[in-house]
């Protein structure tokens, strides 16, 4: 069957879903229920949207777009659009068979990927799949399968304006530590050599702030693919925001439905972060595995097995890739929040006396590792060539270079970041030296702050691991746009939880 | 934080959710996004629902209600009601730590069914929950903690009036078969005996016609708890909707999850049939398992090892439960779809010669059984028992009993049953003798033929398991209530896939 219906613009917002309101009478009488999925067809698109019901909000022949819908597909009211009831996709199926424990095979994977992709299939059947990464399990060709078929579903970008054996480098972490200061300062580092690095981050999901947030404090991050071919072109580098790419858009889809269970298996983040790589045309990376008590990675056993299982899956996508595993006892970098972390970033390339040191070292030795991956200098020369490029100012100026091909209408010195006026000082009610400092406290004590969403928030220390403290010290201060908003974070702050004092 | 929100009814339907809209400064002011759960206080009820946002459609101050939710709990607008945002729900951590392959204890199971029930955890996270069903999978006491929280959650009748020893018996098909004649014909009978069979069907999800869609089209099945009370203690006996009363009120949401997947597993089956018969206070219940080709339990293996299970959680529950597995070669009943199958029944009841005989023995099988089982008869002497009630015509007395008692209005003979004025005969294209006849494809017929929604449509058969059949033999005529529907059913038909002929 395929019916005809106007469009007609709402005003609601449902979430993550596209929701169509059509007329009781007309929806009985061609068999479509509540909650069912139909299809719209749209120019040269294909939209899959959930149906709710009304006998008075929408004529026959109406159909309702909520506003996911129409912003989405840019929808004006009015057109008369071809709708139809999908068939059941084949991709259920193929669910059901990875839950009795069978492997599933290329073709079914890709098409899986495809129908959540394009919101063919419902959430709940999206979460019968995220489910089934944690049992029965993926083996590593599923999970390649999985990667190929993310990638697949969205645009795949090339760089290299088509010149075979150009090195695209890049840098990932797999996040879960407070202070995302390095990819700022390594990507500046590793572009001065030459090397193409167009890096993608993340908004925060459940950080105090993500690489895109900070970054933000100081320069646009939100383009899309032709604009960033234009910026990588001229900077042979950039900085921006991944989401406002179509990279591997199934992974939008799966993190929105894995954020009510508040968990991820290993498989999945290999793949996603194996989805975007192949996307964004990457031929070597360096993934960053911080591990340690309060990290996403426990202990140095799981960072190794972790390690092995993106080079294994990076290796089937001929990726070459470096897993840089670390011992995290505390925080990257002294400020928390995305002023607060943009100011460190800002004060390691300036040079500043108050850069955080600990934050100028990781990604020093992350850029060094990078820089050798692209062949612009021999195994353990990477560091040094790294450090020359930084303390010569040369990635400050690269970094404001990239900044201004992305929008940048000013560069903004470390000195000038402020953050809230709202403070409160934690003072120190023990001695002792700090041999370890929480990162899922620090979130908290920064979510209750207000980041990422009020820039001012955030917290700084004035004394972190490896320091000595004595009663009465100041500890750290908090910042904020509301005196509630610091009196909030402050009411979390628990030593005990927070510190190990040794 | 508590807000006081402003109700107002709204003409919107959207599924299994229930639903509220609000203004989209409100909802950034109080930190609510769309798609989160948030908590509504209406009299002593605690309602969770989803959030949809809007700019122009709601006030500050106002909480839009869509249908579902004020048709449930029946809330005018105007009302000014508390709302709350949830903690989040420990029931997630739950079904994350099974996801992990963890053993969940009494107490997790009961919250996670319990938040399941109230609609606490959103559709989601019911699938992950479902999932694991699939895989890793539950043991039987947690198998049996999930169907006496199911059960706890939601109302629990006991029809003894306090009198400790009572025989409560009933008879449970786990489907799969067209057909649903047995029961109509086993409750008269056991409860002729003076047996208590308060019995509960379901209407039809994937077949031609539930139980309760046949007793329809002759008497009322809707009733609420006081109501069956009521009925019970005239007729100790009843045959009535299970839907309508709230048992077991995760079950509604959890098979509304699992209609995506079409998949249910053994384990979650038996947890919904158990809950059911604790709900209603059952003490004996003969299970139906129907298996062969075509039916949801393939072999005798997989119906003992069925069987076995519902023994063995039936009995850590103290109910007395008889697997009756039979092997199914065909359909249950001459007729398929609600005023045929219901036809059947009466035929049976009435002592017509067009009974359909295989039905009957069936029915006096089972009936047989939940006689002896609830010690009216010495073991062996249930079957002669229920043969004799049959054939005394008290059966059919007591039918129309329990009828008129749930508010029938008169006695319907059988010929008064008339099927859909539309028809279309099959007629045989080959010689042979039927040795089966495949359940899903007379399903799909059945169902392009417009059942169980149109009472009318269905099919009859002339021919069935083990007639001779002679080209140009009528098999099976056709009946719905539109030409169009009765070329949509018989262009399904297909004798390859529908018989095996030897």
């Amino acid at each position: 069957m395929a019916l005809y219906l106007r469009t007609k613009k709402l005003d609601i917002e449902a979430g993550d879903d596209l929701v169509v309101l059509l007329n009781n009478k007309q929806a009985e009488q061609e068999g479509i229920k509540e909650g069912q999925k139909i299809t719209i067809f749209y120019h040269q698109q294909v939209i899959y949207a959930t149906v709710h019901q009304t006998d008075t909000e929408m004529e026959t022949g109406e159909l309702g777009m909520y506003s996911e819908l129409w912003q989405t597909y840019d929808i004006p009211s009015g057109e008369i659009l071809r709708v139809e009831i999908p068939e059941r996709p084949d991709s259920i199926d193929y669910i059901k068979k990875k839950l009795l424990g069978y492997r599933l095979n290329k073709n079914e994977i890709y098409t899986i990927t495809k129908d959540i992709s394009n919101r063919r299939i419902k959430d709940i059947e999206v979460a019968y799949f995220m489910s089934s990464f944690f049992s029965p399990g993926f083996n590593d060709e599923e999970v390649v399968n999985i990667a190929e078929g993310m990638a697949a579903a969205g645009d795949i970008i090339d760089f290299t304006e088509g010149k075979k054996g150009t090195h695209v480098v890049d840098k990932h972490s797999i996040g879960g530590i407070a202070g995302k200061g390095v990819t700022p300062i390594l990507v500046p580092i590793v572009s001065a050599t030459g090397l193409l690095i167009p890096n993608t981050s993340t908004r925060a999901i459940t950080s105090p702030a993500g690489t895109s947030d900070i970054l933000e404090t100081v320069m646009p991050v939100a383009f899309e693919d032709g604009e960033v071919q234009q910026i990588v072109k001229k900077e042979n580098a950039c900085m921006i925001w991944g989401g406002s790419l179509k990279l591997a858009p199934a992974d939008d889809v799966m993190i929105s439905v894995e954020r009510s269970l508040h968990a991820q298996s290993f498989n999945k983040l290999v793949a996603s972060i194996v989805a975007k790589k192949i996307a964004m045309g990457i031929n070597h990376v360096l993934i960053d595995i911080p591990y340690g008590k309060g990290a996403k990675v426990k202990d140095a056993e799981e960072a190794n097995k972790l390690g092995e299982k993106f080079v294994e899956i990076f290796e089937k996508v001929d990726i070459d890739c470096f897993p840089f595993k670390r011992l995290i006892k505390g925080t990257d970098g002294l400020g928390i929040g995305p002023n607060l972390e943009m100011r460190d970033v800002l004060r390691v390339l300036e040079r500043d006396e108050l850069r955080p040191k600990f934050l100028e070292e990781s990604a020093l030795q992350m850029a060094g590792k990078v820089i050798e991956m692209g062949k612009k200098a021999a195994p353990g020369k990477g560091y040094e060539m790294a450090r020359s490029i930084l303390e010569s100012g040369k990635a400050l100026e690269k970094f404001w270079a990239i900044g201004k091909t992305q929008g940048a209408t000013k560069i903004i010195k470390s000195e000038e970041i402020k953050p809230g006026e709202y403070i409160k000082e934690v003072v120190a009610d023990f001695d002792g030296k700090i041999s370890f400092v929480d990162n899922k406290m620090i979130v908290r004590i920064a979510r209750a702050l207000g980041t990422p969403f009020i820039k001012q928030a955030g917290i700084y220390f004035h004394k972190t691991l490896g320091d000595n403290v004595k009663k009465g010290d100041r500890l750290m201060t908090l910042y904020s746009v509301g005196n509630e908003r610091v009196e909030d974070g402050y009411s979390i702050v628990d030593f005990k939880k927070l510190y190990n004092i040794t």
